[in-house]
């Protein structure tokens, strides 16, 4: 296998998907069923042709790429990620992960021959919730975890309803009475790390241990708008001063659970936000992540505890709302364990780590066996059009793809074979 | 002098005033040189004329009510306020100042004739700044501070030049030639407190001592926008946790001060202030005030190191402007006394205090000797059609001004005219 060639064939194939959906902020732009989607897909499509791969859409327009199994047709590994990407994203975020499956399996089929079991490529239709205020799509329909009631009423920001936008596309809602699919032995998805550890700590590769669960709340409190000059420290009710110690006693104590808790307050908004009143009103953001749900119960009795705390110790009401809580996601140990042994073996300095981001891989992980492997994000940046990983480290990735697809399709036994026995 | 009458006179001249700048919230809006402004200050005239008094007007609509002295025709005690409100005001603010001084002028006129020194109340043309990009537009014209280049390039929001409102009222530029007023012997002022401290102290009457002097900066905070879910904590500049070190800690610090010190962080402006991103990027404001230049100084110096240190240990660049120094004003010393003289006399439970809040007061009185006198503020409230100020303390007000008037102006010796001798 040579690297270089791989390395090409990589940027070969990013650069030329990278044609749908340039948006003259230097970014690209691809939203779901959007005319760059459709032609991205489209485009997809042929390039999985070309690898030798038979295609085919289902009904929302998940496009697949099938290496048929020349033992095990009931038993399919899929690699995948989402061809969407959020507004003046970048050329990696998604996309690679697709490529990644695709070169792989060409590979395979020009130096192996057909495999055991069916390897499958899937261009996953949805994952950014960019377009309509919905994300996982693409994943959803393929475990038959949505439907036509949840998009009834889903618009895009032109006023565009979701499910016009589908048909225009020429897709449609996934027949009520189609039964989801069984032959789904392992989910694959290779993905940018959107942070900064692998640089940080001089790792070409990551694998995913866990998906961090993430709790989101909004923090309102209430004082009293005063004249700035007028009234004295002691007759105030100020909603900046307590909002201040508040958050900054938060992010201290997130910061002394040590790694891997992340909490981040990102969004402050102040009430009347005029320099010489005492502002009445605040507003403010907390977002925290950890793969452990119990610690994310305990620092949400501490948040609730601090707020309480110093909103009387200020005479201010608060208000606490925790409107998103999701759990922690474990990656399948047994698949896991088959690309570390295969880094191990082919002397991979990999990274065993969790993902502070939300992907495809973590619907998947709750209905099949799923790993997800990082590849480095120059200085941590996703989402935009500077979102940059070296090609080495591209195929690196797909090299690491190449030896698990190996593993999994084309030997008799495999450890993920038991694992789900 | 009975009260009852008072109230009822006053009551009556700031309901009759009140008609001109009624807006569609229910307050005040009458804004230097608009149509509201022009019929305001003309029913001033009439009921100036009405009260006994010769008007005049100066050259940029400053309007003046003589009581003309007997003894001594080249000292005039000066009383009065400002006639524009701010955007959505109330009715109690500036124009009580100069009601009371006309019905104190009227009282003393029917009582005991005409005094030995002129009586003057003055409805000044502008304070609030709130046409026009500038303050004490009045006041600086009756101290020659202010020329013809201050406003040439100055326009309202809806694109009109300062002069040619000014035109249109009927009023223009003070001629170059024109010599200043040097007959002032006394500025008095009479204003609603706009702040708390006498209604929470439970005072009728609040007698000045200083204006305080007032510093404001901006602090702007750079540090690195990440994502929240992929960056570890150790990794992250984030501007909200310095800034709200930083905030907590310097508003604890201007507590511990003491009164009357204040300090107020009214404006906080995040960047990109999104809920999943850690923030690279904030600004706030800081106004502190104290009638003590030493103590804004000692102050300042604090800040500068809180905001340092702070930025230092989270590895962020930061920006510290001072945009506003303005220093504290003393009242009189000895105009003071002679209004707190009176109020003994009379048993009127006054408060000696600071006005944390700028007045037309603090500009005289860097050139005559000032007093400023405030009347309470119920809740504190003000620049708002909820501010209220209860009869029996407006009346106690004026006739506070009365007794004092009689002193300053019907008196061979005053305590004053020998201040200044």
């Amino acid at each position: 296998m040579k690297s270089k060639m791989l390395k090409q064939d990589i940027m070969k194939a990013i650069h030329e998907l990278s044609q749908f959906g340039q948006d003259e902020c230097g970014g690209m732009t691809r939203l779901l069923y959007d005319e760059a989607w459709v032609k991205a897909q489209n485009h997809m499509k042929k390039m999985m042709e070309e690898g030798g791969l038979d295609t085919s859409y289902d009904a929302v327009g998940n496009l697949f790429g099938r290496l048929e199994g020349t033992a095990h047709k009931d038993q399919t590994i899929l690699i995948g990620s989402h061809i969407d990407t959020v507004k003046n994203g970048g050329m990696y975020d998604g996309q690679f992960g697709i490529v990644a499956g695709l070169i792989a399996a060409s590979y395979l089929k020009r130096n192996f021959g057909q495999p055991l079991r069916n390897i499958e490529i899937v261009s996953i239709s949805e994952e950014e919730g960019s377009r309509f205020p919905l994300a996982f799509w693409g994943t959803k329909n393929l475990l038959g975890l949505v439907g036509r009631e949840e998009v009834l009423n889903v618009y895009d920001e032109n006023g565009v309803a979701f499910a016009e936008a589908m048909h225009q596309a020429g897709f449609d809602f996934r027949p009520e009475d189609e039964p989801l699919r069984q032959d789904i032995l392992a989910f694959l998805e290779i993905h940018i790390e959107q942070g900064c550890v692998l640089e940080k700590e001089r790792k070409p590769l990551g694998i995913v241990s866990n998906i961090v669960g993430q709790r989101r709340f909004s923090v309102e409190l209430t004082g009293e708008s005063n004249h700035a000059g007028t009234t004295p420290m002691g007759y105030r009710r100020d909603a900046v001063h307590a909002a201040t110690e508040m958050i900054s006693n938060i992010l201290n104590r997130g910061q002394s659970y040590g790694d891997p808790l992340v909490v981040t307050v990102g969004k402050i908004d102040v009430k009347p936000n005029v320099v010489n009143v005492v502002p009445g009103q605040l507003e403010f953001s907390i977002d925290t992540r950890h793969p452990d749900k119990k610690m994310l119960e305990d620092f949400t009795k501490e948040i609730h505890q601090l707020v309480e705390e110093t909103a009387e110790k200020h005479g201010l009401k608060f208000c606490l709302d925790m409107w998103m809580d999701t759990d922690p996601v474990p990656m399948d140990e047994g698949l896991t364990q088959i690309i570390e042994a295969e880094c191990v073996l082919n002397g991979v300095d990999f990274l065993k780590m969790n993902s502070g981001a939300g992907h495809d891989a973590q619907l998947m992980a709750n209905h099949v066996p799923t790993a997800l492997i990082f590849v480095p994000s120059h200085r941590g940046i996703s989402h935009s059009p500077h979102e940059h990983t070296d090609g080495r480290d591209l195929a690196l990735g797909v090299h690491t793809l190449i030896k698990t697809l190996y593993q999994l399709a084309y030997k008799e036994e495999t450890g993920i074979v038991e694992s789900i026995a």
